[in-house]
């Protein structure tokens, strides 16, 4: 394109100005990305010939995805999320980290503060009249499988209709949410019921943009994790349960193989009767390997805002 | 960068799936667009190494961006909705246009609907103690030079405060909105208060992010219009009062030298009682023209939603 507005003076001249760098002021780290965000844009819009009414329209996308507070949702169903991952990944590696249990995305539907229960934790509170009784358990573990004593398994899952509590209004506080500290045999233990799947809100911005693009907004059942320990990188992750339609076609990208778990059947009525149960249920066992924390590596906390149950 | 991230068959193959190009249904623009976009973030995070912590809060601010309504007032910031006029000019003159009265950008505070007057128009609904009284005419010419009666002149402007009635709750409807009809001359005129130069709202989205990049959110003092007759081309423009401190350092980049326009103090005492006033005032002249539609010209109407009456 030897004949694009890009190579102007003035097109240049508005990037430097548009972006501060004609001033000494300000975070010039910020000032260097937005240049580059900007000229991305400008080169774009130029080569695909986009129109004010589209560039408009764009705009009030975002507008109305800041405003149903779908950002988080929709950076993850574009892959954005899952990238970072993988860049993590890449720099681990490069730094010479390898093994443990892989990361995955977190998603926009963790709270801080969660309960803090040990032993056998129930998450279910709220009673579900279909719901399939779960039993997970497992253990922590550091990189030369050694159990990690006092971990925090901080756990988060949608019920059986999709929903998670304080996003789902009808679910009680906390409901399928706790931080599990690990027994000293480093094992975490709870029982809960299975998760549905769950698809983006059928009316949301997100739901709409893959809508257009010929992309469904569904997600396999999974249940989420954080997995901390002192001394130990932080382990963000998600286990996927076997056998879903979506498991392989998550919009969101984050199923990986290491991390999808066979739900095996138990309906033998001793082991129901010692569960204090009275119908057949499921149980999953997942072990995390947590890699050791060292100064060379990429942070692996992420700071992001998050919804608050005050 | 041989060992890019982006040269990996994964990381290609997330980004068309992402983009909805491994299916056949769904808008095939749009989705080669939305390819591009996550590209280049793709490449500008890994280049630039974003931190997901950095990222995260880029999404946030997004959020925060659509819940303040500033996305419009933040691209016009960054040079985007100037860019797309720069644009507009360059396919006008590929296309053998030239002439006419310049175009400069709407900004995002027009509004529908404005009541439509003819002869001289009075805008100033709200008495403002301080405010200069100005009385402001002009014609609107074809390309020829000739007059076009019956033209609508909407014009739109800020009050000595820099506020507009709509966004400025403390005014009334529609104070400093008309549209005023061309008479058989092709003139319009109105009386108003001089506007005052405005910033973004201080405590705004748009704002925090100029105050990171050192840049101020000031616009000069100006006045906007849509200049609309049957068989031209509509035109988007303003004008800016000259001699104020940022007639050359509108924020929003949309002063052209054409647009600048002196205004004459009147102080005699004749004119004043004429005008049936009892104080100086100033005049202001600016004529319009107008260029002629044609099929093969880009579209020069834009649809943007807009904040109603209602």
């Amino acid at each position: 394109m030897t004949d694009s507005l890009m190579h102007r003076i003035d097109v240049q001249a508005l990037l430097d100005k548009a972006a501060g760098l004609d001033t000494d002021t300000g975070d010039r780290r910020l000032k260097q990305i937005i240049r580059r965000v900007l000229a991305d844009a400008f080169r774009t819009i130029e080569e695909f010939g986009v129109t004010p009414t589209e560039f408009w329209r764009a705009v009030d996308y975002v507008t109305r995805l800041g405003q149903s507070n779908e950002a988080g949702l929709l950076v993850a169903g574009l892959g954005l999320e899952h990238f970072l991952d993988i860049l993590m990944d890449e720099e681990e590696r490069k730094a010479g980290l390898q093994g443990g249990t892989p990361r995955t995305i977190e998603g926009p539907l963790w709270l801080a503060g969660a309960p803090l229960e040990r032993g056998e934790v129930r998450l279910d509170q709220d009673p579900e009249s279909d719901a399939e009784t779960i039993v997970m358990d497992g253990q922590v573990r550091d990189p030369d499988g050694n159990p990690i004593p006092g971990a925090i398994v901080d756990v988060w899952h949608a019920n059986t209709k999709g929903g998670y509590s304080f996003f789902d209004s009808s679910q009680s506080a906390w409901n399928l949410r706790r931080r599990i500290e690990t027994d000293r045999d480093g094992r975490y233990r709870f029982r809960s019921i299975m998760p549905a799947g769950y698809g983006c809100p059928p009316e949301g911005t997100t739901q709409a943009l893959l809508d257009r693009i010929g992309r469904h907004g569904q997600r396999p059942a999974h249940i989420h994790f954080f997995v901390e320990a002192p001394g130990y990188r932080k382990l963000t992750t998600q286990i996927n349960i076997a056998g879903d339609k979506y498991l392989h076609e998550d919009f969101a990208f984050a199923t990986r193989d290491e991390l999808i778990v066979e739900a095996r059947r138990e309906a033998d009525p001793e082991a129901i009767a010692r569960h204090g149960l009275n119908a057949p249920f499921s149980t999953l066992t997942f072990d995390f390997t947590l890699n050791r924390e060292a100064d060379h590596l990429p942070d692996a906390v992420v700071l992001r805002e998050h919804a608050t149950a005050a």
